[in-house]
């Protein structure tokens, strides 16, 4: 048993869902965990004959595309179906559904995520901040239940396990992780597969981006903390689309004595920002709500108004104050 | 059992070693796979009370340092002890242990690998290329067989394996990979730690050299080739030591659409190259021979003389001639 703790709850879920029609949620700006969970959730619902959809606030990201493999997915303008129940997956704050989907489906029956922030808002939350991705929650509790997990499915839940640890890379990489991967390549995923699609079509305009943001980086705080921005322009300049900031951030959190790492993207008198730190002791996610934003003790981001020369000084201040009040030492 | 057709006679083998003191060898410019090997081997007999220590022709790597743990390594010219028997871990080629410790250990007893290309040159030959690491074939005869994996072994052996699968995304990389991977971490591995000291502790100066490749990138023959390359004195301008090249035309080849990618280092009237292919087909060992250099089907290198400008126009010619030839059609 992988969720003992939900099982019961589950097939409670499940059985209520029976006699209803489901869309499955997920969150602005869709990533692998949650396009993954998505997939995995709506395909299950429908072999067990629960007619479901998918709807995501902003389109599926391109490299992402593959996966779908016929999964029924929707952009809310696309789908007026009316009486549906809302499943969320990996949403850990029911705004992140997208104004427009929020408004429609204010109630949610299932809310299935691994944030540890996620407030518990639907009437089955299956809720736990010690798994490394909403994909893991999700294939534990199927195969605990022995509910059907296709090919497609089992590849869905793959991507969003390593996608959401980062490679198995991130702290969250338990002996779990590795058995319900295995458990997954048994029944159809296939790593290399999913490693091409993930990290094997990228644009050279992409790669352009990151050169950009490499050659932007700067040290701060006495080396503890890396800076790195994307100015207005330089998506028009590189051809890169905004999707394609995803896991720039983290080249600078890969530097040798950097604890946390930020991403600042330009974006018209707005400013959007990404946290990473290498030990959660640093609670990134507090960093962020200095600037109103959340997530993750690892990884957490913002979106505020601001003008990037006077933020990025008052960032560097805030993070001043950071390493002096934690006295955490430096990693060594 | 992950390796039945070994186990009775690596018993054998551990038998004939009970009253022998042992060298454990890795090849030329250690790898994560070698030099964990060797960590694991080496524990594994000093732990039976088999005298043994590990012996490299090139200094091991600064990222690899860290999981030595204490494990007795010495560079050829550091070790001088008579009556030794000599096992070694991942080397496909007997004459890759060095020229001098060849000399010193004329006669290979254990021979433990996973190159296609080994032609079992041991007394007692474990070669199986189905494996995705030398590492994984110790595991899983270790855990076969019973034998001591202390924390450190199994970090070692779990770092030989996430290295050696490209961080679990090459083809090898199948469900015993994830099986093997579980029970290192139950014996003590941590993915999150291993994954700190291999991927997280880059220098700025590896990054600014990196800033450097991807702008020089430019895509050949209709986007199916892609070439990058660091001129004379960027090695210097960025800081950055000549091992911080490693890695870097991996960025090459995982543009969409690029099947073979290049990187080009003009050094001082010479020039290093290094090939990578998605696909097998385009034998990029036999691209290397042009140049006086081989390899891989998939990764190759060579060093030659010339300058640049005028080798990357041949260069181009060659590429262009080769997908001609192969007729191959594109990867879509």
């Amino acid at each position: 048993m992988f969720y003992p703790q939900f099982n019961q709850e589950f097939r409670q879920m499940l059985a209520t869902m029976e006699d209803k029609k489901v869309v499955v949620l997920g969150h602005l700006r869709p990533d692998g965990d949650c396009v993954g969970s998505q997939i995995a959730f709506c395909r299950c619902l429908l072999a067990m004959e629960i007619e479901a959809v998918c709807i995501n606030p902003d389109p599926i990201p391109r490299i992402l595309r593959s996966f779908l493999g016929g999964t029924p997915f929707y952009l809310p303008h696309e789908f007026s179906g009316e009486g549906f129940s809302a499943a969320n997956m990996d949403c850990a704050d029911k705004t992140r559904i997208g104004q427009g989907l929020q408004a429609r489906y204010p109630e949610i029956l299932a809310n299935i995520d691994h944030h540890i922030s996620n407030p518990a808002y639907g009437r089955y939350n299956f809720i736990d901040a010690g798994s490394s991705a909403t994909a893991e929650i999700l294939a534990g509790l199927f195969l605990d239940c022995g509910l059907p997990i296709d090919e497609i499915a089992a590849q869905a839940l793959y991507v969003g396990i390593v996608t959401d640890t980062g490679q198995f890379r991130f702290p969250s990489t338990t002996r779990q992780v590795f058995e319900i991967c295995r458990l997954l390549i048994e029944r159809g995923a296939d790593p290399a597969a999913a490693a091409m699609e993930l990290y094997e079509r990228e644009s050279l305009s992409k790669l352009r981006l990151l050169e950009r943001f490499l050659a932007s980086l700067q040290l701060v705080c006495g080396g503890r903390a890396c800076i790195g921005v994307i100015k207005n322009g330089v998506y028009q300049e590189t051809g890169a689309d905004k999707e394609d900031s995803e896991g720039l951030v983290d080249y600078a959190r890969s530097i040798d004595g950097v604890e946390i790492a930020v991403l600042l993207e330009e974006r018209d008198g707005a400013i959007k920002g990404s946290f990473r730190s290498k030990d959660p002791v640093h609670r990134v996610d507090q960093l962020a709500r200095n600037f109103n934003g959340g997530g993750h003790a690892c990884a957490a981001g913002f979106n505020c108004r601001g003008h990037l020369e006077e933020f990025y000084s008052n960032l560097v201040e805030v993070l001043q104050e950071h390493f002096r009040q934690a006295q955490t030492s430096p990693i060594i």
